[in-house]
């Protein structure tokens, strides 16, 4: 998927949500827990519920890895039931890996071949190394850790460098851009620092952005739409905990669908703002 | 296993290695291609000829991931394997995670409980939010990303901090410190820069660090023990591929025995050398 498919999805859905399939097996609804695979159960009905009102679907590796061999299953079968039945949606690994060459190579394959993601979350603690066995594969993308939105982000990713005066975020944001195109390559900007988007967006113009944090996070969609947006919105904005565990009960698909919508009519209100549908 | 236990065993075995089983399943002998699990059955039998030469044993996920559902029952069938056989082994997931509290904890669960491993080793860019979770299990360590063994890790690893004139590995190590005991943290430390091993130790004179990078990457051992042991040797010397893949015959796991022996008898030099052993 290019940039443009993406921008096309987004002009037709009116639409730049991601949700988050963190679907932690102790949180999904009950009378889903005797299925025979819960998690599998639970992500197909939220995807087949809220596909039109999303861009990208974003599972986080974690969630199934913690149940182990069947969680693998899980994730396996929620990916291939994504890509055969929606095709248009953009299917993302929340798996933040970063290893050396050899091993990056592996991670790639897991994701690209093994499974049928278009895209990888990647740590860029360990350089270009990290990045670059992804960006072999054709229209995959690498979607590279910048500023998170977690409150220890400020641990390590605000440090100062003494010769340029630039962050380790806005190094990261300046060096990997040079590893790839606007085809391969997004960030990870959190929502909860919308004041950083401005200095994001100053380094990344053209990139798209995949920002968690808000709902749960407590992030502003509006503050990330005014201060992110570009001439392709340029904008993945993610949603997990908000969107699939608003209801408990057997209706959870349902009320998942009505959060996804409010959301969505929200990001329709600001992508016309920006004169970017009509 | 505490940092006594782990002094014990090397003492006892006189030895500091660290055999990674980055077991790459086109790499592994023909023969082995048609059992029911030729990964665990490769592992198995490195194992059982190596591990009264070996303090840890460190598979690297991506190399199970990469095949999919199987590749993990691989991974969960060689981690029961060595903690029912060979109690004795420091076993370390190599999975280099990384994330926000909940999601880190899901992390902490699939290694420490769903499956039984020691110690994971942790990707430090999203801060002290990655390791707390890990944290939280007794008798069980998180191995930090430091100074890392590729090329690229002077990409970020190096940058000065202006205020402080720190470089972001240092950084690291004299944060990531204060978050747990030296029975609960290590650190990765590239033999690559056996130079650099001397600046680590000032920082981090107690704990125990993995390192990564003799053998296929060129780093010498004799440099690593000179800068880098304390009073407790405190040292993890990693090899995987000048061990694993030694042969691919028949013989590989004898010849692997051989290699590995090979290593622990300079190793048992050196901790002679430095009166820790008699």
């Amino acid at each position: 998927m290019t940039r443009e498919d993406l921008f096309k999805h987004i002009q037709l859905k009116q639409s730049f949500l991601c949700i988050g399939l963190d679907s932690d097996i102790q949180k999904i609804p009950e009378h889903l827990k005797n299925s025979q695979d819960p998690v599998f159960e639970f992500n197909k009905q939220i995807i087949d519920q809220t596909h039109d009102l999303a861009i990208a679907v974003k599972p986080n590796t974690a969630f199934y890895e913690a149940n182990g061999v069947s969680g693998w299953k899980s994730l396996e079968r929620t990916a291939r039931y994504i890509k055969t039945n929606y095709p248009d949606i953009f299917l993302i690994a929340d798996a933040k890996r970063g290893d050396i060459g050899n091993t990056s190579a592996m991670y790639a394959r897991t994701f690209y071949e093994t499974m049928d993601f278009d895209a990888v979350t990647l740590a860029p603690y360990m350089g270009q190394d990290t990045v670059l066995s992804f960006l072999k594969y054709k229209d995959r993308w690498s979607v590279v850790l910048a500023l998170t939105s977690n409150e220890s982000a400020q641990d390590f990713q605000y440090i100062k460098e003494d010769k340029t005066g630039e962050m380790l975020f806005e190094k990261v944001l300046k060096l990997s851009q040079k590893w790839g195109t606007t085809d391969q390559l997004m960030y990870v900007v959190g929502a909860t620092k919308s004041e950083s988007l401005k200095a994001v967006r100053k380094l990344v113009p053209d990139h798209f952005l995949l920002v968690p944090g808000i709902g749960a996070q407590g992030g502003s969609l509006k503050d990330v739409a005014q201060h992110g947006m570009n001439d392709h919105c340029g904008l993945l904005v993610n949603s997990s905990r908000g969107i699939i565990f608003a209801s408990s009960g057997n209706d959870f698909a349902l009320v998942a669908r009505e959060e996804a919508m409010k959301v969505q009519k929200e990001m329709a209100l600001y992508l016309r703002a920006a004169n970017l549908i009509y």
